[in-house]
């Protein structure tokens, strides 16, 4: 037999690592390498050389590293470009020399190019046994051809729950005080997390990317909003931007004072944007920033079960040794009750696109999302995992990188 | 026998239900009242005789009442002012029209005043067929003569589970890549909330209100940190000031768009001065804002269930017909295991003063705080509620103001 390596990429998730312990664990239950290598900091540790040994890892430690947030294998920004034949081959004589057989890589679009990419070089170049296998994450849910991707559905029930009881903190106090919550999401390019608010049921203005923005309409609804009720609950993803591309962020973070766009974001924006229109009296924002995707204490233990499984998933397809080049996804089956079945694409149909969210479930001058959309997110959110806690606080596995 | 009513006030928590809860139950095992009131929207809402019945309240609601976060009754920031009689007139008048004999009232600093200006009034004017009793409660945990405050405990375990998950985030990258991360929590003159993170046990830099701050001294340490790994993890109050008091907030917020102090705050402030001076290359802010006091998905039990013990204790005191002006409260017990008693003292005593962190336990040059300080935190983390949820999220009650 020979070895595998496994590696992580892109911004982290709050289930990445349960793929992670699928590899692992589908190792152990049927042996298809000597050792499973964990590559630390993604393609740029794995150039370095740097390993730890996952082979062995207890039941224990696999069962803690699924609710470790964040990569515990580290991760990177570094981008194999295709014309840099150096590092195809440096990576090919590493593979070597430690009789690396697979590399199964997490991540998004950037990651899958990669795969795509290594599985290209070798294919051109002969080489028959290495295999390089993708495995998707990423908060955002803008991959391709997957139904859903592992990490956003926990994030999705961590922005649900968090705008179910801001807007509960909102509300408490008099008609006579007027108050609107902005609450900031991640999703540069595609809606789906700020989206997944509406499951909470109380959001009133919904700004997504994929809708480009406009002020005056905006603020109408803002003022429709306080008149009703003198309260209004909005729900902003980073990316919001007007028709010509402009965030809506950006008008703002020129002016900061020391010359970086260090202060606000969009809900920033539209916060300066009410107070100066005199829409509301009071505007407050809340950014979930890094907590979004790392809030590994509510998981959607559909995504970590997931997750995990795309891990048993990528090790076992990896047994077929003209397996490569591809990710392992999910679809959603048809019928009444949520359930999906597993399947695998090629990398390079997924690399470097982005899917939105679907312009036909958002609702006109920013109301929310269709029923279609709800009924789309709601199962994602389901079910939470018993959560390993140490005085008071989640057991985490420390960092392999560290 | 009479009715009695509860009503809340000020900034809501995590727990602030479960001392309603509490009041409601111990009325129903013990039943000293006809009636259980709730008022609505504190003083403010009794004083407009808006109130529901909570008497036969259902077990089922009961328990849901206790993880619904934010004031389920609604809030004010109402305060009787001593020399409005007019005001003291009416209410008295409204307990007397609906029978009204006692007035339970949670809240903090300025509820425990309005608890002891009522109870003066009362005995001024020889009234003796009415109680006066406050329920402590503040995310702040400032107030005197109580061991900690209800609500406190909650904030502090969100606070440290996020600053853990949020440090294993910004962690991830390769030591290229220079990073500060900042952590902003609630706090605007005690440092409790602020130094709870520290229970993570991963905060290079912690800014509190009760310490000076000096900016060199502050930069230095975040450029020793960088030295060392690449990373810093750095945890501020919304409250850290220079020495002449002014906040490190106030700077930046003069000098935005549409000048409202709309962007930033402490966190803002030190990521400005970090990239300004060039101690780090990057540098990102997490506002906790209004979600460390709403997150009541991970309640500590500790704090949960001494909030609903103060309720059913404040009922039970209330038997005594001469107790009036005293709020309920808690002091830890000597020894090994933590336990607490539960004791009453006079409002008058609690109200409109701060308990600060103490001195003694901040480490010199912003490096956290003592093992003596950790010893108190921890306990009032420990344990977790079982949480109800329904279609993924948290079931709660919806709140009886609307």
């Amino acid at each position: 037999m020979s070895n595998c390596i496994v590696a992580q990429s892109g911004g982290p998730t709050s289930v990445i690592n349960a793929t992670v312990a699928g590899v692992v664990k589908g190792n152990q239950m049927n042996p298809v390498y000597d050792h499973v290598y964990g590559g630390l900091n993604g393609i740029e540790g794995i150039l370095a050389e740097r390993f730890v040994d996952l082979t062995d890892m207890s039941e224990e430690e696999n069962h803690i590293l699924q609710q470790t947030p964040s990569s515990a294998l580290g991760s990177c920004r570094y981008k194999l470009k295709r014309d840099n034949v150096e590092d195809f081959e440096k990576l090919l004589a590493i593979m070597d020399k430690h009789d690396i057989q697979t590399l199964f890589y997490i991540g998004g679009n950037d990651s899958m190019d990669t795969v795509a990419a290594l599985s290209e070089y070798a294919d051109k170049n002969g080489i028959t046994d290495k295999q390089f296998i993708g495995c998707p994450k990423t908060v955002d849910n803008d991959l391709m051809h997957i139904d859903h991707c592992p990490g956003f559905a926990s994030a999705a029930k961590f922005i649900a729950t968090t705008a179910l009881q801001t807007w509960l903190d909102v509300n408490v106090y008099p008609v006579s005080r007027q108050e609107v919550f902005i609450l900031e999401t991640m999703g540069r390019d595609a809606g789906w997390l700020a989206a997944s608010a509406c499951l909470s049921g109380h959001v009133d203005i919904l700004v997504l990317p994929e809708q480009p923005f406009d002020k005056e309409v905006f603020l109408a609804r803002v003022r429709e909003c306080i008149e009703k009720t003198s309260k209004c609950y909005v729900v902003v993803s980073e990316g919001a931007r007007y028709a010509d591309g402009t965030y809506i962020s950006a008008g703002e973070s020129k002016n900061d004072l020391f010359g970086h766009a260090v202060l606000g974001g969009a809900g920033g924006a539209l916060k300066a944007m009410i107070l100066d229109s005199g829409a509301a009296g009071r505007a407050k924002v809340q950014d979930l920033a890094s907590a979004q995707r790392s809030h590994a204490t509510e998981q959607s233990l559909v995504d970590r079960q997931e997750s995990y499984r795309l891990g048993l998933s990528a090790h076992m397809h990896s047994a077929d040794k003209s397996f490569t080049g591809k990710m392992v996804a999910l679809r959603r089956r048809e019928g009444e009750a949520y359930d999906v079945e597993y399947f695998t694409i090629d990398a390079d149909k997924v690399a470097n696109y982005v899917k939105h969210f679907p312009t036909e479930w958002i609702l006109p001058e920013y109301k929310g999302i269709t029923e279609e959309g709800l009924a789309y997110l709601r199962p994602l959110i389901e079910g939470a995992p018993v959560i390993v806690y140490k005085d008071g606080l989640p057991a985490y596995v420390k960092p392999y990188y560290m």
